[in-house]
């Protein structure tokens, strides 16, 4: 049988990465656009790979001492005002809500047309992210040093009124968690903080295979009104970098702008150490682009939605009840399986549909492993695999009992596999330059160029104009690589031990 | 030890209902009032007790064949237009959005102040519900009767500007699950509509211990631009109604309005018909006002954040860790049981604090069993165990090997305890009539009246006119008594099969 990939998506990833994006997204049924400006319709697809993240990331969580709770969706003008910059970081995106009720006006066609009426003494915006509301309940809970730590998580909707929007990756409204924390003094602060980057680098890195770098985001990178903000930085196959997760240590800037205060160990009035973090629905963006080909979406077996999908083929109506029985019985055997200590997730595609037409719904959905059994096996009691990380084409036939024995191991092979592709690609496209005009001459020369290490140590305003004249930025500063040899910075030419990861980014 | 209760909630139940309720949420801290008008921050008690509601429910949900998705928090005031009924149902409560960005205005003291710009030609509405905007989702995805059934549910917040609120009751933003589905035929439609009133029937009357009566409701009480609606409609210990979950057949209202129109198995061009149902965070609130005592929360086994609780007591510090040490290994060894297919939750309350706050606090929470374990009872292998359907002082000593054995049973005894005080309450509170003296008698000669079951055949106008001099309502048409004997209705006096169940209300 041919090997050439079928090609299911077009435009392919070398015609047109962005068009690519969209029409895997598509062709896998994972989300649409609204006509509410900028929101998504996440659809069961890509909702189901967000109820996977979900649960495994809450999972870690609770094991580390965090507790979920809900704070409300809009925030009162006055509270978004008391923290200056992060009131200024956010405003130029904020839905605004000025009225609280509609009339109904006839209009001369006989149709009724609503008008916006009751209006709000103080308007309220939609929460682009809750520290404000947040710390406003964690000042009310603080009295003494014993009601610390706090160790607050939300799963909430978000909106941020983003001029440009792109499914996953940049909506007006999105679904994050957002963990909040106050702590006694600054080091378990920041050791929060850092507990927190590490979870992620780890959920990413085993979970969704995507192997970030950790590191810390420069000054002018920073989350307004944090301290230090650490990042977690996915590259995707055009090269370019997604922020998938941050993690802020906000020092007492929050703190003190809402009063956290409690009276300490010594019996004097201290303010909170506070810290935030979070993720969203763009991790889905990122684990699109960085992992699915020319046929569509491929999903790492940990979050994907149905990691084996068993299809029936039953050319001949006296044995279709058997192999579907077979079938059944097959996907109920599997799902007594634990795959990371979750039952196996088993979908027998029963629909009165093409065969070829259902493996090719599935390929563009990214299932980890399809099984096809038809009259033939049966009778050999064998199946035919095939895996997603492989060409559409190829087949394995093997007893019913050597699949059953093996499919753990196979679908933890698919998932190191998977996450390999996407090292090599990060560690291919990240070089080291140590010189200004090699540096400036590399973002001109490509349409997609590599990130680039940087010894750096100059000021803001020469990393601002350097990303903006060539539409880059520091992605961050990477954290096994602050206290390196001394190098000479590309900009001063002073020596320094730091480094610093530019690109280009979504 | 005396046996009088501590009443550990000022004020009790018959002081003053509707602020003992207040009390109950404050002591057990589950929620609380934000500074955002009428919306409630949700604390990790009353968040964890929602999220055992939510996976309970959802598995349910997901065991008959539906699928979560997400649809945007934001609709276009156009959306709300197309069914006439239903946006004029909702009008006078809509949260609307109109900008969409802010600007800093410097002050003359120095502050800044932001005000709303970027006005939107179109305003949004925060979604009170979302029959139109997930019809509108529906309108694309329907093309052929193959593309049905859509079976769909979403976890998402809402909003509906009440005027008056109360935690968990009313609020003017609530969580909730809404589902929606279109059916290729009405008896389908209809199937799916009590199929899911069924499924919440069983789910509040097995897992919240709340014995509702499952009813249709008559025209008045209908969901606005539904045909019919189904609810189930708890007693609390007032004797006030709570409406809990509503499942609504909506015809072809919406499918029309929207055009949900597919290609059908006759090749004509038909309309859909369609359902929705949800139940919301007001589950907590009923759950409360139905079980709770004057010493605070009770909460049945199957939904409480955790249901056993062990109290290391350790006067001395020589047997402190042996005593802890015990304790841990005790919520170990339960963590691997099993009630109802989920695993045990356990908490070893190991704080520095003395042993009775400790306990009254457990009390206050509505923990099923507290577990003592003390350094005599190391010595003994005893431990001292208590049952929150108890007096706060009765005690129970046993062998830790007879409570091991025997946990599993006593959860279940007090979930079957708390089921049946309610289902007491609720018979010996609804008695029926059939004279309209009477009946107008028994509203106006007591401060909790029970409910009235009554035959009931007459007008709206005349339902709508009883309804307001009395404050009561139609509750809800009980399924299983439509078709009985013929009785005469209390206000036309004419013969009918039907009966109706009036109460008062939250």
């Amino acid at each position: 049988m041919a090997k050439q990939p079928k090609n299911a998506i077009s435009p392919t990833r070398a015609e047109d990465f962005p068009e690519w994006y969209q029409q895997v997204i598509k062709a896998a049924d994972m989300a649409e656009n609204s006509e509410s400006r900028g929101c998504m319709v996440i659809k069961p697809w890509g909702y189901a790979l967000w109820e996977n993240i979900q649960q495994q990331l809450d999972k870690r969580f609770k094991q580390t001492g965090h507790q979920n709770a809900y704070f409300p969706l809009l925030i009162p003008l006055s509270h978004l005002e008391k923290e200056a910059e992060h009131a200024e970081g956010f405003a130029t995106e904020c839905a605004v809500v000025t009225h609280h009720r509609l009339e109904a006006e006839k209009q001369d066609d006989g149709s009724t047309k609503m008008i916006p009426s009751g209006k709000l003494t103080e308007p309220y915006v939609i929460r682009p992210t809750s520290e404000t509301i947040i710390g406003s309940a964690f000042s009310r809970w603080t009295n003494s040093y014993r009601d610390l730590p706090l160790l607050i998580n939300q799963w909430a909707n978000v909106m941020r009124w983003e001029m440009r929007t792109r499914l996953f990756l940049r909506t007006a409204e999105f679904l994050w968690q957002e963990g909040h924390t106050a702590h006694e003094t600054k080091e378990e602060a920041i050791a929060e903080t850092k507990l927190i980057h590490d979870i992620y680098t780890e959920f990413l890195t085993n979970n969704l295979a995507i192997p970030v770098i950790p590191g810390e985001k420069s000054e002018v990178e920073r989350f307004p009104g944090a301290d230090r903000t650490f990042t977690i930085e996915a590259m995707v196959q055009d090269k370019k970098a997604i922020q998938t997760g941050t993690s802020h240590f906000l020092g007492q800037n929050f703190s003190k702008a809402q009063d956290i205060s409690f009276t300490g160990r010594d019996n004097t009035i201290q303010h909170a150490w506070t810290t935030s973090w979070g993720v969203s629905t763009r991790l889905i963006g990122t684990l699109i682009m960085a992992h699915s080909d020319d046929d569509g979406l491929i999903c790492p077996p940990r979050v994907a939605p149905q990691q084996i999908i068993i299809i029936p083929v039953t050319p001949k109506e006296d044995s279709r009840e058997a192999i579907i029985d077979a079938c059944e019985a097959l996907a109920t055997t599997l799902r007594h399986k634990d795959f990371h200590g979750e039952p196996l997730r088993v979908h027998v595609d029963k629909r009165d549909l093409a065969g070829g037409a259902k493996k090719w719904e599935w390929v563009k959905k990214g299932a980890p492993i399809r099984i096809e059994i038809g009259p033939r096996d049966l009778e050999s009691r064998k199946i035919c695999m095939q895996r997603r990380d492989e060409d559409a084409f190829e087949k394995h036939f093997m007893p019913k009992e050597t699949f059953l024995r093996d499919c753990i191991d196979t679908l933890q092979q698919i998932q190191n596999e998977i996450l390999h592709r996407a090292t090599e690609l990060r560690d291919t496209n990240i070089s080291e330059c140590g010189d200004l005009t090699e540096f400036e001459r590399h973002w001109s020369t490509s349409d997609q160029p590599g990130w680039l290490t940087t010894p750096w140590d100059a000021s803001n305003e020469e990393e601002e104009a350097l990303s903006k004249k060539y539409k880059i930025a520091i992605r961050c500063l990477p954290l096994d690589q602050q206290d390196g040899e001394d190098a000479q910075c590309i900009k001063t030419g002073q020596p320094t031990k730091k480094r610093a990861i530019w690109a280009r980014s979504y």
